[in-house]
């Protein structure tokens, strides 16, 4: 009814939570939802398209959009640089259309500092022990390995606190149905849209 | 999963904004929610039941609860009281049940002040045009006084500010969907919950 801009919501929690098959989920439900699409240095795979799976940057390139606060968050793997554009952010944005990032613990807290007004949820293990199934289960790694994983998980569980919204992911249908209640009633929240309906009441 | 409190919603707005229609759609479809029963000193009609329809009171009995502080709000219409028992709220939400207020925009205002944990949200019209036309059907009255009407009507949109979400109520069924993202979302708010999570990972 109004020109309202988008949405950023981030999803994170710590590893092993199952971020990904929530996201995938919420993606097959939510067909107005945009897909942040990262940057990155690794090289192109068949079949991979620019601006589709990743848009694709030179190192140099990479590390002068860091230097000039292009990025909302980043990080390095194993040589590669991965990150999030914040132009492209801002652009659907504005374009009135929300977008919806799944990302890890560390790069979440750098786009909040970042994006402010954007939305975070923190998926929630069911249980320690559950989650510690899941990351052992994954794990081809030594047991010293597996527990130093499960360390971390607990460290990145008290970065809770700065999330606004904490989804238990006991179910994935289920977490994702939170989630986009989470996604509603955003758009309904008076500090977000006051101004919109004070105008019109001013046009009546 | 854990022993949650409930949460008080408290449903307002304009009159002729169509509160009364929204609260029984949610009614039919939320069985999960309970109706706050108002205090009355009112007689009791026939087939009325005293703890279902209202709670009924004596006017003595009444005023001794103003002075003690036990309504969450209340006012005087035609000689009587009406009121909210704070008592009964506190119970249910400690029940681990939600409660569900729809009230005029004044009883609002004093349930915040007197609990300022509850989830206040607005029903807004779908313009002014159609509010206009509502209050006007309804009226019995001269012009002048549903011109009255609709500029208390307009005042009363400004108390906007003092509400956490705003719902449009273009469509009765859009807006009851809406509402009920609310409540599902504000559980999830971490502010809420982020102890007890924390609580089950000292136990885990």
């Amino acid at each position: 009814m109004m020109d309202e801009n988008g949405i950023l919501f981030v999803l994170s929690g710590p590893s092993g939570v199952g971020k990904g098959t929530v996201r995938k989920k919420l993606f097959e439900r939510a067909d107005d939802l945009a897909y942040s699409i990262s940057m990155t240095t690794r090289e192109r795979r068949a079949g991979e398209q620019d601006g589709v799976d990743y848009f694709y940057k030179t190192h140099e390139q990479f590390e002068k959009l860091i230097a000039d606060n292009e990025l909302l968050e980043h990080a390095r793997f194993v040589n590669n640089y991965y990150g999030t554009p914040r132009k492209y952010v801002e652009d659907t944005l504005a374009a009135g259309k929300d977008i919806f990032l799944e990302i890890e613990v560390q790069g979440a807290m750098q786009v909040k500092e970042n994006f402010p007004k954007g939305v975070f949820i923190f998926l929630f293990p069911p249980s320690l022990e559950e989650l510690k199934d899941r990351i052992m289960s994954r794990a081809t790694e030594s047991p010293d390995a597996v527990l130093k994983r499960l360390k971390e998980a607990r460290s990145e569980i008290e970065m809770m606190d700065a999330y606004d919204y904490v989804v238990v992911n006991d179910d994935v249908e289920r977490a994702v149905t939170k989630i986009q209640s989470i996604i509603q009633s955003e758009h309904c929240r008076r500090e977000r849209i006051a101004k919109q309906y004070k105008k019109l009441l001013e046009d009546g």
